[in-house]
């Protein structure tokens, strides 16, 4: 049996990886194998690149060295964990994908870098694969990042970068979301992340079941 | 004044930090304000990346993942500290430049990865920026690589990833740097590296002399 590879995108603050561990625990009950990842910090050379993505002054790297380390550490995640599990039949749930590459270092910058450059180091890095199902959890960027900052004051260290930018940046992101979710909808579904953290779930749960036929 | 940026490249054990060190020295000497640079790890953060790139296993990241994270290092040197170091009129002499993932990603790997693609991530990174001129020591690959063995058998970190490579890959990146030089003759000069230190900085102060007109 062949893996599937399902990403979760949206804005800081959506619940992204509160909703990976509950759909991961379903899908374990229903018998499917599945492993969790995310980018950037997949891998443990990810983790080292991770830190230099979200941590740290918001002006320190500009779009398009973010749009490569981004890429750089989605290959390894790909290389490394994804598609080896995949062909195990594992599925794979990931926190964010290239999605969030278009919206924030595109949409967020007020495009910056352009189209057309996002696309090549797509192929150069992932190629013609891409995922079997995209959740994008849709909210207010205002609530959404109250909720990170508030988790971020728990945290040792603090993955911040992106969250700094201004309320306009966030807004764009939040646009650029549902842009490319109108552009690909049979690959995309939005949801609105702006519920209970279970009844959120079995959103999710239901989208799932239908799109793989899980009974 | 307009800065100029020079380009040091070649195989492994060419002796090119050595080199541009006394280069350095001299253009001091004739009143050239300069800094020196390297790629990777030219800069804070690229000293984090160099740290991916040239210690530990030679398969622990593939082609395509060096090269997008050697232009993600080379764009924060370039924007973070060649440009603005230009634009006061310093002249930065660079230990390594985009010849070298040409060299070793395309070259050295035997064309795993395609012409096109690095001239895409040349444009993403770099755009029509080009060094004003390129050194290239050549040298053959058996010495060079017993030499640059002997330098890292004295570092306490061992930088020798791509030297693990077999000699093969080496004798390809050699190849890869003369066809280079071949294809853009007006930027590249080659300079054969198997001399006393002293006669190739007599080489190298003749390019630069006649090159820039330094009397």
């Amino acid at each position: 049996m062949q893996g599937r590879f399902i990403t979760f995108e949206g804005g800081e603050g959506t619940g992204k990886s509160t909703q990976i561990k509950l759909l991961s625990d379903y899908l374990t009950a229903k018998g499917i194998k599945n492993i969790q990842s995310k980018d950037p910090g997949g891998t443990e050379i990810g983790q080292e690149l991770r830190k230099i993505l979200v941590t740290g002054d918001k002006d320190k790297i500009d779009a398009a060295t973010e749009a490569l380390l981004y890429y750089a550490d989605r290959r390894i995640n790909l290389v490394d964990k994804v598609w080896p599990a995949m062909e195990k039949g594992l599925w794979v749930l990931n926190d964010r994908f290239a999605d969030s590459t278009v919206a924030y270092q595109y949409y967020g910058y007020n495009k910056k870098l352009s189209l057309p450059t996002l696309k090549s180091l797509y192929a150069i890095a992932v190629g013609d694969f891409k995922p079997d199902l995209t959740i994008i959890l849709d909210i207010d960027p205002q609530i959404g990042l109250a909720r990170s900052m508030a988790k971020a004051s728990h945290m040792a260290v603090k993955e911040t970068r992106h969250e700094s930018r201004g309320l306009e940046f966030h807004q764009n992101l939040r646009q650029g979301f549902l842009q490319i979710a109108a552009e690909e909808p049979e690959r995309c579904v939005v949801l609105n992340a702006d519920k209970s953290i279970e009844e959120l779930h079995q959103d999710i749960i239901a989208v799932v079941n239908e799109r793989f036929g899980i009974i």
